[in-house]
């Protein structure tokens, strides 16, 4: 079935204790496209880079079967740069440098072809940018799911709230729940942002795995696979929202059942990520590495 | 089959954004005890009180199926005093007062009837004192369980290794993991201190959950219950060791795959502890309440 991906398409500047990059491919469309993409073929993007994002990439995002018609180029501008770098305990990181550039005054166009879309995945971005896709959509989508951050619940409280009533699925990571909910305990935060619009919350815990809450009091755990190397957390969530999307479209499928099986497919994604910097080790998975990876981590918390 | 505890009895003053209680009873042989008293018959607890130990408590432990023959008592010497402040988030406390009192001169004397145990949890304590009590055993016990913290890392890093060496089980938290091994990565922490003696290690993340690993890459996850409310996470890693002893003595079986059976009901018993203050939610549990919480537990992770 098909989806649609909006958010950026990036360069990051990468530091983690186990080496430096300088500017290599990344954004959260990018992630979440190349995750997408092993489950169905065909990941639509809209999103904007300058004249500098070389063809080799857009080679790259079309062979995991992400569509780049809907890729603005802006030949004068740069691409959007993010730098960062990681603490040692890969936990916390701090921002070295933002470039917005052609990100400063992207208006997102929708393709024709891309407006009936029937699984949405808005990519962090500005809210009121989030705002512009869907009103381009002809058919409100079977599933919208929204990524954000804390930079817009101090930026763009307004505008998020506005969309939060909008999506079906939002997908923040704890300490954003606690930020938004403006609640320590996570149950009850889960809760309240629930009653903010979205019928289905994900938590994301990182390394400790996430949570799945729906309805009556419904929730889901996947745990995250302990892994004996995490090279570069960059991208993680972003993969994660990548499988869990890419799981759902594939299937066809919303069912709060069938979101747990999204969940697991969401964790083992992210858990390839980590293993390498940027979006290198999403370049040449197998199905069956993933297949093998989402065993083991079903087999991780079964007593039988 | 036979359980015998060692640890401390104590009074707590305990400051949580829930409340504030000056002096109740604490300590690990406490919370361990309690919390496998509901899996055994008989749970044969060694340690040292003061005279001002009040008779009611010793009442309450007998109730909970605590045998207190080992329990010294010190009549002219006071009870170890522990008080604590938890932050608002709960996963960190400042220490706010300690007194050793009786604790200081503790030597442990193993009843008789006690050194034949099969099943041996020696809860958080000086290493050397640890070591007193195997010295005293009459057989090896089945399986030998050690808590230790990171005060013993910086304090008696000597004696923490030689016990290391005796034990088949040790159980420490994520950040102990990472300082006795000096890994940051949990998978190669987990390695790396089951070569410094015990074959089996259980590392405690709190809200995060609980890892259990074994020989050959053997490795199982129990989350963590998510509550509405925690109001006191005292006790919570002692009473989830009295629940992994409880059960592995109820059903004298320690495969790794019993192990992974034992590991949820330890997650089960230290979700019930931090729902009240000190161990008072310890005290009125029903068998009932107990398999409920264990489903649920499961059906946490369960994708079908």
């Amino acid at each position: 079935m098909s989806l649609l991906v909006v958010g950026t398409v990036a360069f990051d500047g990468l530091e983690t204790p186990f080496g430096v990059r300088e500017s290599i491919l990344g954004g959260s469309a990018t992630y979440i496209g190349m995750s997408a993409g092993y489950f169905i073929d065909k990941v639509n993007l809209v999103s904007v880079v300058g004249g500098d994002f070389p063809a080799s990439n857009i080679d790259l995002l079309k062979s995991k079967k992400v569509d780049t018609e809907g890729l603005q180029i802006i030949k004068e501008g740069k691409t959007f740069f993010w730098k960062g770098k990681y603490h040692v305990d890969m936990n916390s990181r701090d921002t070295l440098d933002t470039q917005l550039n052609v990100l400063e005054s992207f208006d997102p166009i929708i393709p024709e072809s891309y407006k009936d879309c029937k699984y949405l995945m808005l990519g962090n971005l500005v809210p009121a940018i989030q705002l512009r896709v869907l009103e381009q959509l002809t058919v409100r989508p079977k599933l919208v799911v929204m990524d954000t951050m804390n930079l817009w619940m101090n930026a763009a409280m307004g505008d998020l709230k506005k969309m939060l009533k909008m999506v079906d699925v939002l997908t923040i990571n704890d300490e954003e729940a606690r930020q938004l909910s403006e609640e320590n305990n996570l149950v009850v935060a889960a809760e309240k942002i629930r009653t903010m619009g979205p019928s289905i919350l994900i938590i994301k815990k990182g390394e400790h795995g996430a949570l799945l809450f729906g309805k009556e009091g419904q929730v889901f755990f996947s745990p995250a696979m302990p892994l004996s190397e995490v090279v570069d957390p960059t991208g993680a969530g972003d993969t994660f929202a990548g499988g869990f999307m890419g799981y759902l479209a594939q299937t066809d499928d919303i069912s709060f059942k069938n979101m747990k099986k999204a969940l697991i497919y969401a964790s083992t994604m992210a858990s390839f990520c980590v293993e390498k910097f940027g979006p290198e080790r999403l370049e040449n998975l197998k199905k069956s590495d993933i297949e093998f990876r989402r065993d083991e981590l079903i087999n991780l918390v079964d007593i039988d």
